[in-house]
């Protein structure tokens, strides 16, 4: 199957649809093998088998694209964690490589390695540092041979060009993605001049994702396309968005939502929601539709299942679905088998179950003001003036 | 390890808290194995791989107890299932039990062979016809060898009771377990009578699963301890509820909810709601304490660690978690370590982020009312007559 | 028109419905002219312009009532009101009567004399004491010549009895209402012996008032019938809910609710709501259905349109309006006209514009739980035992 | 008193802050006097006891303004109303202007009169025609000797403009308020740049009125100020904003909103909420502050209370009321007395207890989507076109 299977670039330019995974953390914190805080993939060498079958469960859903699970595995990070890893980056690296290898074999899908955001950039360290931790990964990416390369959760435009550089020099074609809304990066850039700036460092595929919900991403994106036309450049577009409703975020995204990370549930998003996705995305020109923290399994497959028109064949776990709750034709009660249709599911307003809770957080009023105040009571910061110094910091990186 | 594991009831007997496991159709469901409708278990003989990594899960979240993944799979359910299943009965049946077993000895954990509600109860078969199926499906537990048995998911408390009836002569602990909230069982049998009537007919544990939230269904178990214990009887208690919040359900529970079975997602419980359940299900005396529909590993962890104080230990998978959300004291924006603590997520009200739903549903006016009117107008029924006749049935079974 | 007027018992026993006014403290407090805590009637004395005018309004509604604004006007409650009043209770209660009557003369209303609940019988005056407190209030009725008696706004029933046993000695009919819900008054004592203890008291109608809202009202004086009617007794019914929707209350009622007095606004009560409850009302059996607090004219109007085909006949005041919205078909906007129709109305869940708020509220966590916290923190009691017998007094009267 | 009293823009310019009234149309729809749809003040001759009313309850609020209620009172508006009024329009604006004085008398306010946009700018009259329709209404401020004027509630500010310049030439003091948002008059017009028009027309006070909640009603005004400032001009600002919280309006306005104007009731603010729309629109610097639809007295209280502190006196009925809930210091029941205090109010989050509703609405996908689906339906157009041009019509205007 090696031989034949076309690439990222050949894919994308013959104007097909490329599916891509969902979020590797939050499905396998969910699993029991991820920590939340660090978030870090030593699951890969740890715990194979359980990262072998997420990635299975994408590919049946229709991904096009096993994306190795390296998130956050830059060596800096790793040695940041806290509580010492048993294995090595080296070892996390290469074992990820190895299980996006086993299965990308298993269906028409192609291995993407990744970067992200590194703590060097955080601390100021120079260019040159920066550069030096994404080629570390890279060497990994290399050896083991992945077809195409992505840089991506970065908050600064600045970060993702220095890693779009090391990148493109190893001549795979590289993907850049930012974690940002439609107000820009953190340093206020706005997305189309983000957007310009990654493919001008050689970027062939732009994008974002995570950090904000389908809708809020597709826009975003839709702003980069437009500062790349007006430029008069080139490129293919990607998204990779939250599964969560978040239309109460500011512009460091659900990070700040009071609800980050262990009280997310409410927000989820149904598989009919994805359908919408998944078609904004496409009419918008976006060609590389795929997902972050949150998407399951079933929310690839609704993507999957609502281009399949455009694509022509439904994925593998389509035969245990059906489009639109099909499958509820053979129900034992009658008025859940009158459920089986594409009206019923669209005009669902879904209630929470939740009378005591809101519909929306203030997430200036909570994640930011509250954790202040409790920082303080706990001491952490020895004085007011110091932890302004830390919260400038962390805000202006 | 197998010769000195201690049996269900031993552990019972000893006032050990025994935990469950979680809700294999739905989770199989979102992972792209399962086929919402039919909800049958074919994925045990069609993908190994993915029913034994979700007993992993739940092994390393704390599960005491790896049941069989037979759900639905009597032959008279398999049959009716629409499209033809490329495995038998039997083999289902045994690939489910050699899985079980397979990660049982991995852990501190027994299998229990499960049977559940059939289509021949519901079509007025004699009592004769409906044991008979319970028969075969016992015929492979026995061959198999399980520890104990379950027979779970009866709406009718006649048919529970036909289910011990059969499953106890194997000289096996049976345990039985309704789905039926407060009100009572479909014919309108109240808790504690159905209680007495299932501990009369041989089972050692009594209690609820799926159908209501995790608080209902304590207080239904709680109504079955005080019917048992007014009878001068005695059992062990158990519980596996929905990972939903259900305030709204009628007396047919989550099925009737408009939003069954795919736009549940806003209703999905937190791990924190999860700490809440347990210490009321241990508070009631319950010791049998698992899930159902919507659990996922995460949720049976969460259990686990509100209960390790009196169990003395954590599970495995805690090493990836940390108690209250500790793991985020290493995050790099010290507003989200200030969420490292239990005061914050035991009092957090989470948003749905979805400000166009409501936070209750009326099952009377959409799930049976809209549908049914939907249904006519597809012409299912060829009339009114008919169409009650249909709902009267399945109403009053 | 005096002399034709007939008596309120005429009415009824010929099957007529009678329209009861609003909430006059509610009402008059948004106006400016009664403080919510004491919510004492001086206004009759200091702003009889006021009166008159809202008087004016509900009679226009369609009321066949106009109550004496005589609520809390007992020597006892006037004189514990904090800040000196200029009007004696005399004057007070005369000023109310003559208002009333004013008003009544200009259309087909009655005149009734109102008591309500007593701070004597709260700090366990004797039954004579509590008596002689009515029978002030009553001499002015008396001599003013209302049309007839209502005791309305008892927490227990033995008190309401007391009235009763006083009020019926003018050979007046007497109404009696608690503000109590279907668990009964604060004593427990059920609906329905509540009701045959009013009746044999001397009682011709009985019902509630206040404290929940409509239907949960109408379920309770449904509870009262069924008692009196079980007794073999006979009786009228009468019911002036709350304007607010109160799902969440606990036995107190709105009282227990956080949002109390000051914050109730989202849960007011549409005209279209107000259309159910007098239908609800009507099926109920009850003929006497009127409001009370959030009860403002436009609310007692559309009681009067939903019962015009029963009464034959449209207030003055809907000459302003149009049945379900009608008006509105002269509105400029297309759109806005094709409101103009029942159906619309009916179905529309209206928003509430508070993303941030919740629908329920947790009256036990907050009303009392948090009120409590904030009492000790105030120094208000000065240890937690004579916090405790605060709150104990206070619940079990 | 006449003689002492200070005019509107000697108080402006003094930095006096100005209390405007609320809405007279929405508050007497509820009290029975006001029909919606058309929403014409005939009122104010036919029942001139209510409109007193009224007027005094805003005075006693504290508004310093008595606005003729001369609402929609032009000749042109009155005359399409559907059914024939008794009264014509110089009588009704007369009687206006006589009721404003009376009271305005009675205390330390003004009287303006007010014109209001009008159906003959909506149908393409020409400019002559429109200015001659302001011009007789006008002639009825000037005989009863007005204070000063008001053009208020104007989409377009091509027709405020030719208002203002109507006005002005009666040497009278002119505000002109929009009913516009931050996106603009109906033409697209931003504020900053209406703003600017109105005061090279003639404006002295320029704001806006209606139609959003007050803390857009006080950004936009914001965004006036700036404009006005940018442009070197000089004006003072005023702002008269709906009582209803309406996040989710498109640039219509709350007209758009399914609720309109039947089912805003959830919606209202509170007395708290006003404090802060007060508070911030004083840090605007807008120093006229009033409200419009949805205002009942206690709201205008609550904006003077708010403001005490600057102006150095609380309202009259203030008397019956006390800051921050300290009436309830007086309540029988302890755990509502410790609800007296500023900290529990501020932080109160309503409850609606409607949890089968949304928090909310889509104006786009009903009020003007369905709108159009069921004018279709009724027939009311007669063909596809007829309808589009109708609505093309109503929108470009």
């Amino acid at each position: 199957m090696g031989p034949t299977k076309k690439g990222i670039l050949e894919r994308l330019d013959a104007g097909e649809i490329v599916i891509g995974d969902g979020g590797f953390v939050f499905a396998l914190e969910k699993r029991g093998y991820v920590r939340a805080g660090p978030w870090t993939p030593e699951a890969a060498a740890e715990h194979p088998e359980a990262v072998r079958q997420l990635h299975r469960e994408f590919l049946r859903a229709g991904s096009n694209v096993m994306q190795t699970f390296t998130f956050y595995a830059s060596d800096d990070k790793l040695e940041n964690r806290g509580n010492k890893l048993t294995f090595t980056g080296v070892q996390i690296n290469e074992a990820a490589c190895d299980l996006a290898h086993e299965v990308a074999k298993e269906g028409d899908a192609l291995v993407a390695g990744g970067v992200s955001q590194t703590p060097s950039y955080l601390s100021c360290k120079s260019e040159t540092e920066v550069k030096a931790t994404f080629k570390k990964q890279l060497d990994v990416f290399i050896k083991k041979n992945v077809d195409f390369l992505i840089a991506e959760y970065f908050e600064h435009v600045e970060e993702a060009a220095w890693a779009v550089e090391v990148l493109k020099e190893t001549g795979k074609p590289v993907a850049a993605s930012l974690c940002i809304g439609p107000e820009g990066d953190m340093h206020g850039v706005p997305p189309g001049e983000c957007a310009v700036r990654l493919v001008k460092a050689g970027a062939k595929i732009v994008g974002v994702n995570c950090h904000f919900d389908p809708l809020t991403c597709v826009k975003t994106v839709k702003m980069m396309k437009e500062g790349v036309e007006k430029a008069g450049l080139k490129a293919h577009y990607m998204v990779q968005p939250l599964a969560y409703h978040t239309p109460d975020c500011n512009c460091q995204g659900f990070i700040d939502l009071p609800e980050f990370p262990f009280g997310l549930e409410p927000r989820i998003l149904t598989r009919w929601d994805m359908h919408k996705y998944a078609r904004e995305a496409y009419n918008a020109g976006i060609r590389y539709i795929g997902g972050c923290c949150g998407f399951e399994p079933y929310h690839i497959r609704a993507v999957s299942e609502e281009l399949a028109p455009e694509r022509g064949f439904l994925p593998a776990a389509s035969e245990k679905h059906g489009n639109w709750g099909a499958g509820l034709d053979m129900h034992t009660k009658p008025w859940v088998r009158a459920r089986a249709r594409r009206e019923y599911w669209e005009n669902l307003k879904p209630a929470s179950g939740r009378p005591l809770c809101p519909s929306m957080s203030d997430p200036d009023g909570w994640g930011v003001t509250k954790g202040h105040a409790d920082l303080i009571q706990q001491k952490e910061a020895t004085s007011q003036d110091q932890l302004k110094q830390l919260f400038d910091r962390s805000k202006s990186h």
